[in-house]
């Protein structure tokens, strides 16, 4: 009797055997990001930022086409800023990047010192989140109701001094954008705050292909200073939350705080209503964990640097010249056309180098579509086609299929558009069959998560919505067992049953589950 | 008699009048930045960022077409990294942001102080530019001869500390981008050298409509640790120059002191020849005291957030919504034009206000076209156009033309590209018009530069390029007449005439002016 034939994957690690191993190799093979030598920094390589870029370039066109502006604030802000925060946020985070000298000098010993001479009166800050800084501006902007809405934006790199650091997920430096709006009364603000978080929703689950839940976080879990904050939680593979998005309804405190008021159409003033919302680098980390495979990332193709890689199989040989020519042909035809609503993004990759070693660079690297061209499928006028989402063949071989050019030509961009799509129900359907339900009480918790269950998921219950102690008894039960609570879906039908946590009748659902 | 009419300027500063105020007016009236309450940082508003967001996308494309590929390094420089850099790069500067502690706490009165339990162990550096932590990634990434060349660039935020600023010209924060590349030998990496400043050059006098010098900056100017450094050297309508964008040949002393170096193809270890380059949101101060004028900023149409806005003369009459709607129409034909290789960007400015007020507020910002509509030209088919270029009539009234909507729109496209076309000749022939010739000794040079001068101009002279203390003593001459080398102009035809600083034959072509 034949065996099955065992595929050789192309990274050492796979997800069941250490998926935080996986993750680094996922990271280092497909050359996104390393370690920079800088404590919790890190460098991001072409293919990482090119879909930083992408992702940058759709998410404006989105935060442009809602009237908001884009800015730039700057970098640091003054410690006083944040004393005024901390009196009135609970919860007022610490660990920041304090910035006390402005020159350097020789310590004669052949190294540097700060300058003793060249103390700052004031400690500056390298921001965490602009909400101090843009709540200033905001002030001196905002004057009347008609300077309402106010909608700003900005993309920035920010800084959170962090001790346990993770490429993308969680690093002391990050990229991000930071939208900021004030608003007249409570409605308009909340539906910002909904618009915003509708936005990263419908983008995690479009160019990401990422589904997510939105819904709103409890209150132990609001961002210090909020009234209301809500998110977008996407399910990783080994079954943890990851937070891909946050929007936050202020209230009036920032604005209270900042001095952002206005005269309303009444001769009165009044404080603001001002919201917050973000999405980062992190995202990345999403993709990565939500698509990658054993052989390494698979990009979805909407934010894919390169789409479709052609490597000619070249040979140092007088065919070359024929070859080039083909492919060169090929690459033409293929960025004429669009897919997804952009031009098709493809490289002709005439790097030296053998031909199966670069295939399983792009491989790792996730490239949608490869397309290996030899001499005779030149000279036939065929195509050897590469699909990512279905790398391996039954007998454990590259699943390349031979076309004719000019059928590959026809269905190329209908293709990638399949592409996105199946990655997109793939992961669908994976997270949704990771969604236990039934869950009655704290034991039957605690069985959902016990030792010997390898990737758990997500439980989804009902729960009483207790407030302050009730609520603080309920996070340390679910602490315990290494849980949190991610949000309240919005829209979920009211729950029946009872309260696993407090036996009183269920009111809201929410979502728990171990988290990144 | 009559009076010739006189006309109001939007504006109550002149360039004539006052030039530095004016430069202060033009960045206020046109919301293009502000003073940010943190010292030698400034807020870019939306007009001004929008610009910024142009000047981006159009230098990435350059950038990417040249195969270099973005990348982001971290913010953060351990101070060991510039120790080494100070023991290789003589004149190596040293104000600079010092992050000493990661943590605030709580001073008991109130406040809050950096952690002295938490005190870095090193220091870190916000970057001032990013030599040192791209070389020892570049050490990490180059091992061979097929690794080169490398060519990466990131679009950051640098923190240089400064004690006299001036928005947009010299911050203490700035956004730029920096490209670092490596190659294997000298004359490659000084052609890359060379392309990057040909790339400035083309995009400064292109999309910026700013004629400028490309040259080579004299040793007493290099940026220090290069083998050479190229400029862009722009005048502004006060006659001083602008260095707005320069080029370094770093030579082997960068790759020395990062390790960066390969195995070249007879199996050698050998060092790379390492380049950077960069330009900054400086560019944005060349084109205010380019193209500004008494009435606030005019913006090439290839870097206007917006070129065309459709101002409707609303009377909050019921005739309001036909006018809307024929506003509509107009937009959406032009949105579906093309200017200068780009769909045309529309603004239909529906806000409250009154319509001369909004129409000022406009012409401060400089959008190149603005468009008055009123309900008889909506009923009659009609557009009131209003150049910013052309924005008087010789009775001192905006210059409004009254024309069929269809004729307009037929040659709207036309129009843009003859105002991007009109800048740049304007410009070029007012530069040229204050380029001094013939100046044949020092006393000649004062002559020019002497009190009564209102905007001089530069010097353009032979010299006998003399080096090291003779240099410095040029230097201090120019000093005294606060004039400094400019660069010396890329294929110039060799001077005839002898040295006005050191009466020997000159060799090369230089400017000399105040800058900057």
């Amino acid at each position: 009797m034949n065996q099955p034939a065992k595929i050789k994957h192309a990274l050492t690690t796979t997800r069941e055997g250490d998926f935080a191993q996986w993750y680094q190799e996922v990271i280092a093979e497909a050359e996104m990001a390393e370690e920079s030598g800088v404590r919790g920094c890190m460098v991001i390589k072409p293919w990482g930022y090119g879909i930083w870029e992408r992702i940058q370039k759709l998410m404006d066109e989105q935060i442009k086409a809602a009237g908001v502006e884009n800015c730039y604030f700057p970098l640091f802000i003054p410690l006083s800023y944040f004393a005024k925060e901390a009196e009135h946020v609970e919860g007022f985070a610490k660990e920041m990047a304090v910035v006390t000298h402005h020159r350097l000098i020789g310590d004669g010993k052949g190294g540097l010192v700060p300058d003793p001479e060249a103390k700052l009166e004031e400690p500056l800050i390298v921001r965490p989140t602009s909400e101090t800084v843009i709540g200033a501006a905001m002030a001196r902007w905002v004057q009347s109701w008609r300077d309402l809405p106010l909608l700003t934006n900005q993309w920035a790199n920010v800084v959170r001094w962090e001790m346990r650091t993770r490429m993308f997920l969680r690093t002391s430096e990050f990229l991000w954008q930071e939208g900021h709006t004030a608003h007249a009364n409570r409605d308009d603000a909340m539906e910002e705050t909904l618009r915003a978080l509708e936005m990263y929703r419908a983008f995690a689950e479009g160019p990401l292909a990422m589904p997510v839940i939105a819904g709103e976080k409890p209150e132990n879990e609001r961002f210090p200073g909020a009234v209301a904050t809500y998110s977008i939680e996407a399910m990783m593979q080994d079954g943890k939350a990851l937070q891909a998005g946050t929007s936050h309804y202020l209230g009036t405190g920032f604005a209270s705080a900042a001095g952002i008021q206005y005269q309303n159409k009444e001769g009165q003033q009044a404080l603001c209503h001002t919201t917050s919302w973000g999405v980062s680098t992190r995202m990345i980390g999403g993709v990565i964990m939500t698509h990658g495979d054993d052989d390494g990332l698979r990009v979805p193709p909407q934010i894919a640097p390169q789409q479709i890689v052609i490597l000619p199989m070249l040979r140092d040989t007088d065919e070359d010249e024929a070859l080039l020519a083909y492919c060169e042909e090929l690459r033409k035809a293929l960025v004429k056309q669009s897919a997804l609503g952009e031009p098709v993004r493809v490289l002709l990759d005439k790097r030296p180098g053998k031909a199966t070693q670069k295939r399983w660079a792009w491989v790792k690297k996730g490239v949608p579509l490869i397309l290996e061209i030899g001499g005779r499928d030149a000279a036939g006028g065929q195509v050897s086609v590469l699909r990512r989402d279905r790398l391996w063949r039954e007998d454990a071989k590259p699943n390349f299929v031979g076309q004719d050019k000019d059928a590959f030509l026809g269905q190329a961009t209908a293709e990638l558009e399949d592409i996105q799509r199946s990655l997109h129900a793939e992961a669908t359907v994976r997270r949704d069959a990771q969604i236990v339900r039934g869950v009655d009480s704290l034991d039957a918790l605690a069985k959902v998560y016990a030792d010997d269950q390898k990737f758990p998921g997500w439980v989804e219950l009902g729960w009483s919505r207790p407030t302050g102690a009730a609520l603080d008894a309920v996070v340390a039960k679910l602490k315990a067992l290494k849980l949190t609570i991610r949000n309240t879906p919005m829209n979920a039908a009211k729950p029946t049953g009872t309260c696993p946590f407090t036996g009183e009748p269920a009111v809201e659902t929410i979502y728990v589950a171990r988290a990144y």
